[in-house]
């Protein structure tokens, strides 16, 4: 009898020219689910609105008997409980996180995957103790590389029996630029199930597969960390012999609320015609958003938005920025778009940079709109 | 210039028997979600994990200004805001709502529309003024048939511009069995906004289309209701010439906390030999549910699990039962099921009953494990 875990768990692949979204690309979508785009017009986004990415199971944590161990390459291995990390100081940040496969579904071909359109995103006040705070604790040796984070989520990926697992740079780790927290309020409240109660990593600027939920251990290391979700998975490459680059901050992506009213089946747009106020949100793991620009016409010219500069305090440096702008409407057919550059200069391509897992797809969004009089 | 809505706004159609899931049932995956099956946990669903269903788009719904109006066949017209609600007398049910079109992404030839696997499903406690309070201070007079309940969200749907809109006959709406609810809390808390904030209406053990969300306008009518979602959708029909039957109280249907651990893509199933624990929870709402059956052998044969009974109480009449029981697994490839059965009889059926708009699909669940040493 075959019991091998090859029989449920299949090698990861590109949909053909024509397939169109299968039964377990439906049933990822099912659980995990995007920001409704009408919710861009929230600051920080409402319980349940937010997107959610969960890769197995949501556990079933105890808070009682839930600890954090820190271990490996320490002076002082701990084991702390939720009292004790609410007994150190803590610290607010507001966070805009996107799923690192946001996107996905729209490129050619498509990685069959969770499969994401443009809804992947989502802002939230995160409240926890700066993950230095307790590496200070525990004395980081001078030999540790890397941290390895590991919750308590498990499940099979590609015929790899795992628990979910992620590391990051001792620099980056212990560093305040950004200032990785380890989270156990979301706004204002405990985490809910779907973001990792009772303990989650939140690591500001960088795509959501680096906030490993449901945090139980940290482990430093003196070896990079070879898992699953860092050597195989959530790397850019274009097949799957190209060890390729890691995943790791978020790419500019400017969002508008989609102006109007729709169909439900379609989702396409109805505005009527005078002057329609355009808005949304931006961000970019790499640094303030400097300029959103509109395009009304489909790509062919371009106008600027408003947009809210960046925040210089520590606390909502890394979260969007609202922007705004009016587009004058005459009756027809339109595509809008929106596009955001960051202080990099990095911008959005208006066709695709694909990748064979379908990461950091930010290509502009387009929302068709039917203006009538 | 074409600016019909018939342009972006399809007739209602079946998908071709080859036809995956396209771009459009997609794009309302990613915005209404399901339950985590592994959400069965919990007796009352978290905020986040309740199933959401949403037409058009989420209302931005200011609850300083706000008012409920009844009118039409009244004595006494009303324009209520949320403090005239909160000064009622108020009461809090423990409902299970779903959404009537569940099960339809399993129907061969499928309903193109929301495409629900089994997951559009959620238990919460409603806080509110019952809906006969509000009545008896309007005065309902004796010529009126039915009310009609209108929502602040709006869009097209099939061609047609509404907004959200259902009626119930006067004797439910004014009944106590069961007692529908003017809601402005869930869980505890304010609503959130994909659930209806400032107010909708609850209606125990009635499909999800009938809790009207956003709700801003009661209207008692003399005749009965022939709008969209009261005529045309909602209804089950063989063809989109028959008039059909409307949908109204849920089926029965029990679910299973999906046992063991899963592989991220393919949502199979994976456990260890030896007893396995399995539980889940049934609702039905037509009565308690009286009996709830296992089959480890993709329905050759069925034993009994423990079913805790239906609460007699006011307060939980209308909210799922938990169930319980255990499977000696040994090594192997099954298909587990479970099948609910209600005190007035009805059942659920192994295939599928059919019908053009996809509602009330409870076929039996099917959920395949690998059993590993």
């Amino acid at each position: 009898m075959d019991t091998a875990l090859s029989g449920i768990s299949a090698p990861g692949r590109l949909a053909a020219e024509d397939e169109d979204i299968g039964a377990e690309e439906l049933a990822l979508a099912a659980r995990n689910h995007g920001l409704p785009l009408e919710a861009l017009r929230y600051g920080v986004t409402p319980a349940g609105l937010h997107y959610v990415l969960v890769h197995y199971d949501i556990p079933a944590a105890d808070p009682g008997t839930w600890r954090l161990t820190v271990g490996g390459r320490v002076d002082r291995p701990l084991s702390l409980d939720l009292a004790a990390l609410r007994a150190l100081p803590a610290v607010t940040r507001r966070v805009t996180m996107e799923c690192a496969g946001n996107g996905r579904a729209r490129l050619l071909p498509r990685p069959v995957s969770q499969p994401w359109l443009v809804e992947g995103v989502g802002t939230a006040d995160w409240t926890g103790v700066p993950l230095r705070t307790v590496l200070a604790e525990a004395g980081v040796r001078a030999e540790a590389v890397e941290a390895v984070f590991t919750g308590a989520d498990h499940g099979v990926e590609r015929g790899v029996e795992q628990d979910y697992a992620r590391s990051l740079p001792v620099a980056v780790a212990a560093g305040t630029e950004p200032e990785v927290l380890l989270a156990y309020a979301m706004n204002g409240g405990p985490l809910p199930p779907q973001h990792g109660f009772p303990l989650r990593l939140v690591v500001p600027g960088w795509y959501g597969m680096a906030h490993v939920k449901w945090l139980r251990d940290i482990t430093l290391s003196d070896v990079p960390f070879e898992g699953f979700q860092q050597a195989l998975a959530y790397r850019y490459r274009r097949d799957p012999e190209d060890p390729g680059e890691p995943v790791t901050l978020i790419a500019p992506r400017a969002l508008m609320v989609p102006p109007g009213f729709p169909d439900f089946m379609s989702r396409l747009r109805v505005v009527r015609a005078g002057p329609v106020p355009l808005e949304g949100r931006a961000w970019s793991g790499h640094g303030p958003v400097t300029r959103v620009e509109l395009s009304c016409d489909g790509g062919r010219t371009w106008t600027d938005a408003a947009v809210e500069p960046g925040a210089r305090d520590g606390r909502s440096s890394r979260a969007w920025q609202a922007w705004h702008g009016v587009w004058r409407a005459a009756p027809g057919r339109y595509v809008l778009m929106a596009r955001a550059t960051d202080a990099t200069g990095r911008t959005q391509p208006l066709g695709q940079a694909w990748n064979r897992g379908g990461f950091g797809n930010n290509a502009v969004q387009r929302v068709p709109v039917l203006c009538r009089r």
